[in-house]
């Protein structure tokens, strides 16, 4: 039995109880970006409620093409409002480097990766640079508030970043 | 008092009772690609404990280079063997086209996306869109399954797409 079957075996025991469905656009007009880590659980982390706000998450919690690409979406057709970023300690992005890890792709496969993996050094100057990519992109320009955090793993507390 | 606020108090809350901190590698050895919809608390949908499984998502749940990147990263690096794609009915991604969608953006602000929005026109037929992508990825090879689901908001399950 993979963990697939585990995950939709409980997916039967939740459907059972389900209520919806609920409205598409977010009820609370925000979006959150964050790191893909396991240990994020982003909606008990901020006590979010289903309905509420669009979760977008990578590899980091970078702001990539992609997540303009979400974001343009997610303001321009669904009338988000505001951004909360986030990045997070002991994070594996921290443990590497964009050269290294292409070169080992491409020592196995033959092939390079045409796009940049994102690695970085610092979380705190990373959640900066994020914040200036939304800043300075043409195609998100909807939110009233856009802020950034760093995710304590040891605490489960939020640590704002000053842009 | 913005809903950013609101939800750092609730973080506040939350970090209150927080036990960690857990392992940077998914125990689960799992990934999840899933659309950044509000409706859509992936780690209650599928019972997903913290720790357990990367957490990937952008508007549609659609496979792109930076799911790819991500991909990449959280099998080569953190070891995960698994992945589940999750789309799901109602989406926004099926409301508009990319033309249309391009166009109002270069009407107001004069800058062209330079990339695709990769809206669809069936949720069905863009999960094996997305499972393909990954097929023919020469990044993210180590899986030993993926499956694709389309989430029915309507009752909570999450229905297999035959590849």
């Amino acid at each position: 039995m993979t963990v697939t079957d585990e995950y939709l075996a409980h997916n039967t025991e939740y459907a059972s109880t389900f209520q919806g469905p609920l409205p598409l656009p977010p009820s609370k007009h925000i979006a959150i970006v964050a790191c893909m880590d396991a240990r994020i659980d982003v909606y008990r982390v901020l006590g979010i409620n289903e309905g509420e706000a669009h979760v977008i998450r990578n590899a980091g919690g970078v702001v990539t093409d992609d997540v303009i690409r979400s974001l343009a979406i997610s303001q321009r057709l669904l009338g988000t409002q505001e951004i909360m970023l986030i990045h997070h300690t002991d994070c594996g992005m921290l443990t590497f480097t964009d050269d290294d890890f292409k070169r080992a792709i491409q020592d196995e496969t033959g092939v390079k990766p045409h796009w940049a993996a994102e690695s970085f050094q610092d979380d705190v100057e990373d959640v900066r640079q994020s914040l200036r990519r939304i800043e300075t992109s043409p195609f998100v320009t909807k939110h009233v508030s856009l802020r950034g955090f760093v995710f304590d793993v040891a605490t489960g507390r939020l640590n704002e970043v000053t842009p």
